[in-house]
């Protein structure tokens, strides 16, 4: 039965000591209300909201999976049950604003407690996690009748919300979807067209589900400047608030998927079905945005839960397992073998493991208190800074954080050897819900163009350079007790500038480069980003004597000698150039002879 | 439906032309009977049965399993027309000696045969896997009388093999095994215990099943010297070679595993079993591992064989698949996108992949090459240098292949985007039942322990110094219009024998030390390895006008830019020593404050 214990211990220290939280939310009029003790609190409740509920569902959901018989999708035992009982704890409107029953919680804690909800069971969280983003795209861009109408019932999870974008043909590319809005007398759309991969399209825990849909009304310009958005609810709502008549939108089928099975993934058939616009006519993508992004920093937030969950049991694993002898004396003679915590190489997958947990845990809360301050802050200049650096790091919060995660998970699953292959100890199943997390919300290939593309190129590195000037700023003030950490880290910083120059020089004059060396760039500014935190947490546990502060400090020491040295390889990559990837002829990949 | 094309083009490109091998085989007084058209027709008639059989059942075995049900297991449909097939084929001796009925073909050819199977069907393949491996140990062990018993059914396909090494607490570290093996009156012996993890446990594919078990004999001496070897028939056989009375011997249950579902992976009882010792009391270690090598470099071609199959199906999807518009401009203006194959990140993915099965196909027939000498030649000190070639590269056959077989797996499921994850494409399936071959015979962990302990700090150097002379030597009869590969692979050459020399050095003053560095040490030289082969295939290549060859230069040119510069990160890992890692207490790893 696998184990999982919230990380509350470093939680806190990143939270409180490393980005001084409280101190942060004090000093902001919107969120003076929320202290330490509060916080605390918080995070103790869904520490046994997740230890006791939905860990227990987590194995069973995958084995019995959601179900979809007579048109409708079942979900697994129990998983009503803890959505309801999740809704009445009021943990959906977490972050939302309390004019629509939210708690307006700051970010830097809510990703905090997503982790715990991701660790735990990634299918149960992705119903909720759907409905908060569909809340945030109704708020920042549905009319007030529309937000008065649906926002409560998201928040309060009497509702689900989905998100409705990509079609058989049309995933990346959404400039080419086919789904239809055609306008109605009373000024409603018909919606006809088929969704896939529509999470919790379709689910018994709410007697609604408002599907928010991208479409294409009758004269709207070609491509991604022709979208709008819909909202769809599967039940029509009266003006009252009640439920109406059925709509024409329903379940086609569910996929059978890799993981993630207690997650129903929809096929979504629209025929004809009553839709409402939402914003403007063909201004959709940029509604939907705003829900992607919020999705983006959690799929980052989905790979550090399921690396700690996979880490954890990991530990206790190689800790209770008895396994050959030590190569420097028999630590054990009174057991027929040493535990495998012995062995160097099971210490360095679970090092691998652990720094990538810590470091993603601050990157997290780091992202996050960026975007508290777009969201809170009432400082134009520094909301500008802020939204320049989410813009920046959100393709690698999703994208960095996910691939890194991934590799401690399988890192993770082989300390139990064959028996990390079985059903039992909870590991294979983690590698399978956790492999989506790299592809979905747009793959981690396409983050990486995002990040190149429109974050770096598009604005001629303004927004990398700030960064970096941040990082110098800040880590030129550590003290020389820290110089392993200081170096390495303003060495890396020079190097993402001199690449980045690098890039930028080279794309002009070569279009497809940017595109054959972009997963390495995200890379490499995700390590800066890592060893950056790293310096952050080293500053924040220097000259605390206890053993948790002094962990920090050699775990950093691991991440200096055994992880930041890929830097460099994903630099000599970039610079290998694009011609001996553009240089093959497309048939050359179907292609033997 | 997922498609597979034995990829017989490049396979006798490898046989003949970069290995030469009907020469080899003309050379050789007992491979004499074998000329290149009989290779060639076993090939067509292998990829026949995979591209008709074996993949036609690969996806159904995988949602099907085995089945366990009233103490004995099933296979999943059409398993037992397909093993009956291969059987009569005569595939299962393909590689034996003709005296028990084999074909006595050499391992060259019989590696490029296995591909085949593994690509379409890794499940499958198991079965008469283990049945060979079984046959191996045998041969090289049993006594005359058993061999005549058991071999030539073993062959023919009428009945099966299995290993049963591990049990619940023994996998690694089979020194502190269990089961029992008392000595009977009529000099047989009383088996008792449990093994785990038996691939082919019971299965309904054969009306008998010869068990190989590794138990302890009572006065035996402690840890792994105290080992046995014992056969323990399903069904104990006659003198007259008839079946008798059932053994007390069955399965338990048998694993629900993240892959190869259709493979029975059993929990075996033995209780009170009759079981017949194979060679001396406690040299049962030594005959294992005859199978256990046989097995590893197996596994090896596990990974090339679904590397293999991913990338096919990963090119074809990429060709077909319309996304978005190239950077360059528009390629394919009468559609509504270009094929995904324009954008640089998607080729990245493929060339990966495919410079990955390349360079392992090579690799592979290579080892087998030495394989055969060892078996077929009449030379002491041909063979003596073969004996030890193979020492050195199974750890890196197994591991090394498989590990770079798994991340190109990957990397063609991702260029699948979201139609990765869910069963229709087999790429989910794919990444599931390769994961094992991390896992099994040995992990890659342990595999690298192997290679940096047994056969490079044990003999100081010697094995690896041999490899990197004969490298030196070969490549430096490569053309200087091959400098682009020939100076690279020198360079790592010379890169190993440092760091070889670091480590043996280094190890002597650091128990610990091999430990933590020895994945990073497998990598580079199987890093080393591929560039080796690609000199190979290079030189073989060059002065060859189609593009076929010309395209064998490209994808060389794509690993020397791409994959090669990765031994540096190795090197540099290494270099980092193993305080970092060992100096963690044990409580540190269960500890979150």
């Amino acid at each position: 039965m696998p184990i999982y214990n919230a990380p509350l211990a470093d939680m806190r220290f990143i939270l409180n000591e490393v980005f001084n939280a409280p101190q942060f939310w004090q000093a902001n009029e919107k969120l003076a209300h929320l202290d330490s003790a509060t916080a605390d609190a918080i995070l103790e409740e869904m520490a046994k909201f997740t230890q006791n509920i939905t860990l227990s569902i987590n194995r069973s959901g995958d084995e019995e999976g959601a179900r979809f018989e007579n048109g409708q999708v079942y979900t697994a035992t129990n998983f009503k049950d803890a959505f309801k009982q999740y809704a009445e704890g009021g943990w959906i409107g977490l972050s939302a604003d309390e004019e629509w029953g939210g708690q307006g919680m700051p970010k830097m804690l809510t990703v905090l407690a997503d982790e715990m909800l991701f660790a735990t069971n990634p299918s149960f969280m992705l119903y909720p996690l759907l409905s908060v983003g569909a809340g945030m795209a109704l708020s920042s861009y549905a009319s007030q009748e529309q937000k008065e109408k649906y926002l409560p019932k998201i928040y309060s999870g009497e509702w689900t919300g989905t998100m409705c974008l990509t079609e058989p043909h049309a995933g990346t590319d959404l400039g080419i979807i086919k789904t239809k809005a055609e306008p109605n007398a009373d000024g409603s759309y018909h919606i006809t067209g088929t969704k896939i991969f529509i999470t919790g399209g379709d689910h018994d825990l709410t007697e609604n589900i408002i599907h928010l849909v991208l479409a294409k009304t009758p004269d709207a310009p070609a491509g991604s400047r022709g979208i709008s958005l819909f909202i769809v609810p599967k039940y029509l709502v009266n003006d009252d608030g009640h439920l109406d008549e059925r709509n024409a939108v329903g379940p086609g089928s569910i996929e059978h998927k890799m993981g993630i099975k207690a997650s129903a993934t929809c096929v979504m058939n629209f025929d004809g079905a009553k839709g409402y616009l939402v914003g403007n006519e063909n201004e959709g993508l940029a509604a939907m945005f705003v829900m992607m992004n919020y999705e983006r920093l959690s799929m980052g937030i989905q790979g550090l839960g399921a690396s700690e969950f996979a880490y954890q049991n990991a530990a206790q694993y190689a800790t209770d397992r008895l396994q050959g002898r030590s190569a420097s004396g028999t630590q054990s003679p009174q057991k027929p073998a040493d535990s495998i915590l012995v062995h160097g190489d099971v210490r360095r997958m679970l090092l691998n493991a652990r720094a990538n947990n810590e470091a993603s845990r601050a990157f997290a809360v780091y992202v996050a208190q960026q975007l508290d301050i777009t969201k809170f802050s009432t400082d134009a200049e520094a909301i500008k800074i802020a939204n320049d650096r989410v813009a920046l790091l959100t393709p690698i919060a999703k994208a960095y954080l996910t691939d890194t995660a991934f590799n401690a998970v399988l890192d993770a699953q082989m300390c139990f050897g064959g028996h990390g292959y079985i059903r039992e100890w909870g590991l294979e199943q983690c590698v399978r819900d956790l492999r989506i997390a790299q592809i979905y919300e747009g793959t981690n290939g396409v983050q990486s163009q995002d990040l190149i593309g429109r974050k770096v190129i598009k604005n001629d590195g303004a927004f990398i350079q700030a960064f970096i000037d941040e990082i110098r700023e800040e880590v030129n003030q550590l003290p020389s007790e820290l110089n392993f950490i200081k170096d390495v880290t303003l060495d890396s910083a020079t190097e993402i500038e001199v690449i980045t120059r690098y890039i930028i020089d080279t794309a002009h004059e070569d279009a497809n480069f940017s595109n054959t060396v972009a997963v390495d760039y995200l890379h490499a500014v995700g390590l800066l980003s890592f060893s950056y935190m790293f310096a952050k947490i080293c500053h924040a546990a220097l000259d605390k004597q206890t053993e948790f502060y002094q962990n920090k400090l050699m775990l950093a020491r691991y991440f200096v000698a055994r992880i930041l040295p890929d830097l460099k390889l994903r630099i000599m990559r970039i610079q290998s150039g694009s011609d001996i990837i553009m240089h093959f002829d497309q048939d050359y990949f179907t292609t033997q002879s």
